[in-house]
């Protein structure tokens, strides 16, 4: 760490941790506190975002978006994976670590229940928790052969029709040669993490989270033919949007809706951020067992 | 038939055809004046929806609507199965036949190829065809308990998200008892005929027209256990929308969107409707065959 | 048990009920004694198969396929599926009720706990049970066009590869018209009772019981345009082998294994045989939302 | 042919080529002496495998096994997948290109026609083919902790249940860590080359020919939460078989049958050896979209 604690005059924190909540969670008038208070008692400065500052006082409080410039050491997110996807994306740009505490049902990704949460603290302060590296997604929507708007997905970038049209026209390529054109309600790119998400519920298999691929995952394919695709991340994947009066939409982890016209193209690569997520004992298999309920017949 | 000739005072005619034709196909500038010419010269008169009477002189034309007041003997569809599926709603109340006519690749209900259109027209005036009947769904949209909506359907009725909304939550009932609920990108009851559409996309099984039963399938749902549901026809099928601040809609047919809104419900029941497709040699399993490619490895 | 065995005479039995049981179960002969000591002391004759024989004294037993024969008021089945499948179809034939009796977990046919067991029984000695009818399939081995063989199936029929062929291929026929050639590990003909069983593995639908249809659900085709088809129950559905070199055979409800060759026909109707379920009070759809795990995210 | 064989002696030949035939195909009369002749008067000596051997003479013949020994330049395969896969494991120890050339359908490994068999000889003779290099699976058969045979996969490697047993069980483990039992009718362990064969009948992704995994496919799993599972190839897969009163088989790629029993444990890791295909000018997704007809609508 190269800064100075000598240089620091805000205040005697040397240490920083910051805090994402979920929105609408009754509960959070209780744990946000109580967390807030513990990451204090340990030294830490407490940044939150929005929805915690309604727990919380005298905290600094920061828009998802610049919490990052912060710096903190760690993000502790309370909620569930859409709270985790939006934070990771926040955060990933500065390589900073999040932990997941689910307040509910396990989730792929905030995979630490809260009973868990202060132990895991304890060890995460000692340096004795590691951390697992997920790759990312960085999507360029093309319009006129312009850049109008690019964004990072730690799940999946997806292209799919509107509520009322029919179907989308799609015509996919990898590394500029054309695959096939697809006739679909939408084509899912999803990394490792993403797997187990929309794709998987389209009929996507699962990676595992290291594997150095992509899937592409047709949503209601016309054609009977078309199947998961697994592609090397170091490939560009892109979508030519053929669709020409009906409506099609761009979504980033499920949270970015923008409206896509005939004629632009969506080109996903690997991103250069990555999201650190920081894991405890429970392994992707043991993960996946308890939410697929694998083994419970 | 109750009419008597010497009664009809606007002409000469004593048969009627009407003719529904898909919009902004160029080759119906040559095929619809000489399929309205060959009708008239067999001594029809002939009733032409908006679309072809761009390429008509001096037909009657009528809205999709109103055209089975008319009362053709039967009706030409000069398209696809998406013009096919709009004439036969329009044309069922009053079990006129339909006849579909592909221009390009053959469909599931417009099975007849143009180069067998007169052939099969001189058979039709000979009565020498035979007619198939397909049952339709009888869908109405319940607000507050109250019917609001009213739908026959020859293929579907579909509960779907909107396309920025990441899944809908659907209740499904069959004949009032509860069945599950389903987090999915929508839900889909299909009539027999409807089985080889959207449904078959969306990972359903092909019924074959004459089974007496619907199909239920989910689309993208998030339970991997939630596979599609054969019933009875005689059931009734309601879905109840439970996506509180996400937007759904309901699609009927895949030609009509309206918005639903938490605690609507959709109920479909078999409908006292019921379309009469005017068949000639091909069967079903050749369409199947022939549509699917099968066996042509 | 209260009743004392002397006084009990043969002639006194007015009624009779029959048990089969899951081999090789250790609670067996806790359970089967008391089952047993129950019934005779309503005043049941109790009839016991060969398994059942081993944990009881001085009841008749018979082999399972002899025991129609004896005509009991029902069959008390103490095992899972599999038993249940082997005892229906040997009581079918004289329309005897069965109660499936779970000794582990739910089956979809053994629905009655071990703990309701006794409650079941008071109800259905007081007619307070209900039967559910279940269709089954009569199933005809062909060589030559001689019926070699003929079987009543109450889940499905299967025709599949040996373990060390690569594929079977097979041609379907429906009512005599071909459907199409099927390259494949193999194909299920499933009643809607065993549409819950092997062919919803293999990708089926669920069919409710009372749908008057049969599932056709092919296993790994090669052909990824071969879907599962849903046919009306008064159709006749053949299967012809066309596998030269490779082996194949035919089982019926899993259980029953006969190599089929070259030329080969397996015939399926609906069986004039229908299996006559005890009922209490789960639905179907609790059935499926138990084993199946629905809306347990 | 226009060279004449009496010029030709052994020493001249400073080049060698082999020739793999699928038995039983009429055409080869005709095709493999025009080959040979035209290998030998471009200086090629000429290996033949036994089938060959039938259409040619004064060529040296070899088994299978042994024709890696000889050090060919390069192996043509005049057949399908099938030829090529066993040739392929045959050659793949001494690095050797094999060439697929197409009796019939294209493969996907026989990707090049009859008609340009010689215009691609040409272009391998000049040195102007590109090879494609292919990962192959190692597969071990273990039983009580001894290694009992081990095989080279160019496609797969599947455990699956006999014909007429109901199914499979079968626990998976990666790097030693237990991921899930399976009841199923089987598990395929494929490349990326092989995940356009089986695997994807079972419903398994299509993975590119050159990304860095395998895929884990159940077919007909009894939880249908168990899908497809991609695992970076440098992980260790192993599959032990729990099935204990029914019969288990490993297959490697659709060639070698062995009977496995309760306890064996069948271990996959990438193997040393790899295969190197000649290619012309078909790319991979040439090849998909014609195969699987994608885009024929």
């Amino acid at each position: 760490m190269e800064y100075n604690p000598a240089f620091i005059s805000r205040s005697n924190f040397v240490k920083a941790a910051a805090i994402f909540s979920k929105p609408g969670k009754a509960e959070l008038s209780r744990i946000a506190p109580q967390l807030i208070a513990w990451l204090r008692s340990r030294g830490y400065r407490v940044y939150v975002d929005r929805e915690t500052q309604r727990y919380s006082e005298g905290d600094d409080t920061f828009d998802r978006v610049d919490m990052a410039a912060q710096k903190p050491q760690f993000v502790v997110v309370l909620g569930g994976d859409g709270t985790l996807l939006a934070a990771a994306r926040a955060v990933s740009v500065a390589g900073i670590p999040v932990l997941g505490v689910n307040l509910g049902s396990l989730g792929f990704l905030t995979e630490v229940p809260l009973e868990e949460l202060y132990s895991t603290l304890e060890a995460l302060d000692r340096d004795r928790c590691t951390t697992e590296t997920r790759s990312m997604l960085r999507c360029q929507l093309l319009r006129g052969g312009t850049a109008i708007a690019t964004y990072d997905a730690l799940n999946d970038v997806v292209v799919n029709k509107s509520a009322i049209a029919r179907l989308a026209n799609l015509d996919l390529y990898i590394d500029q040669e054309f695959v096939s054109s697809y006739k679909a309600d939408g084509l899912i790119i999803a990394t490792p993490t993403g797997s187990t998400a929309y794709s998987l519920s389209a009929g996507g298999p699962i990676l595992t989270p290291l594997v150095d691929a992509f899937v592409i995952t047709p949503v209601s394919a016309h054609s009977l033919a078309h199947r998961p695709l697994v592609v090397r991340d170091s490939v560009e994947v892109s979508v030519q949007v053929n669709t020409e009066e009906e409506e099609a939409y761009l979504s980033v982890d499920g949270q970015v809706g923008i409206r896509v016209v005939h004629g632009d193209r969506v080109t996903c690569r690997k991103s250069e951020h990555r999201v650190r997520l920081l894991r405890m004992q429970r392994t992707f298999f043991e993960v996946l067992r308890t939410k697929l309920k694998w083994g419970q017949t």
